[in-house]
């Protein structure tokens, strides 16, 4: 097989993406050599560009073209709660609702012994500071609802509940518009364990 | 919604790929905010290489990083038979194989009616003034078994007949390490119709 240069080193790089195998690989780099010119450059800017104009705010540790980010200097924003996620994508998810207007802090991470990643190994000493710096009143521990996620929320409430902060937990239960039949036995029980009165 | 904005244009170009939605566009630009960065700045130069550095091949049409392509220079190959395809990956499927030691012509395209595509939309004009020049004894009509690629081939063995070149139709059947029980009808009539004397 003898693929001219250029293409195949195109298709090393998407074959480093995720989810992205040889053929999609293939296929996504004969669709680029296809492509407009223009799209071609800018597709390369961009991607040069989300790394060298792309940073961690240095309050809520979320990726920002800002330092600090749009949202820790939003004055209109309610500076008393932080909403703990463990990444970037999590804070998009939740100001797509624009419900919350309270602050963000990103983890980047769960703590997850399995995997060798402690409580030192992701963003939470700098959660600690911002605590006792900014007077916070609540966190909500957004963490994924998984084992790694339910472990880094418990290690973060035990921590935050003796300098006398808040400490909540986002409810599990089941999705809206989401079948009862469907639901696995865990969502279930926890939608059980978290029922409200009416 | 609120992405940085670096993160916003590297998401619009993910979407330009085929297959790729608004979400997997998302994860793939995140994905690449937490890559290395020397794979990030080598994937842009991939990019951008391929449209700077590929060119189409003046004998077979097929691109290439040089012309003419490797091909249409190996002195080892047989140069009296073409295999005419529709696309560059099309070429690079025929020569994983590794049986066929002959030349190629890259059509382009297919002729589609339908969708407005004639005959000099595709690289045809190009082909038969190869088999004009060439010397040329044998066409392998490898387009793809569609109706479009089954009307090229019908179209271009019509036009070479006359000038005394054999025209060939690759062979139609069931896929090597098929099940009969799951082949479709018109597969399996081919596969019938296209039988040969053990």
């Amino acid at each position: 097989m003898h693929y001219p240069e250029p293409i195949a080193k195109l298709i090393d790089s998407f074959m480093k993406l995720p989810g992205i195998g040889p053929k999609t690989a293939v296929r996504l780099a004969f669709f680029v050599v296809e492509m407009n010119e223009d799209d071609v450059m800018e597709f390369g800017r961009s991607l040069v560009n989300v790394k060298r104009k792309l940073m961690y705010c240095s309050v809520c540790q979320n990726i920002s073209d800002r330092d600090p980010c749009y949202i820790c200097d939003d004055s209109s924003r309610d500076r008393s709660v932080i909403c703990v996620v463990q990444e970037p994508k999590d804070v998009i998810a939740i100001e797509k609702m624009k419900d919350y207007r309270g602050l963000y802090h990103v983890l980047h991470g769960a703590i997850s012994p399995v995997d060798g990643i402690g409580p030192e190994d992701i963003k939470v000493t700098e959660l600690i500071k911002r605590l006792e710096d900014e007077g916070i009143k609540e966190i909500i521990l957004a963490t994924n609802p998984t084992i790694e996620g339910e472990a880094t929320a418990m290690y973060i409430s035990r921590l935050v509940k003796p300098i006398g902060i808040k400490a909540s937990r986002i409810a599990h239960g089941l999705p809206v518009g989401g079948d009862l039949e469907y639901a696995d036995e865990v969502t279930l029980s926890k939608a059980l364990e978290g029922r409200r009165e009416l």
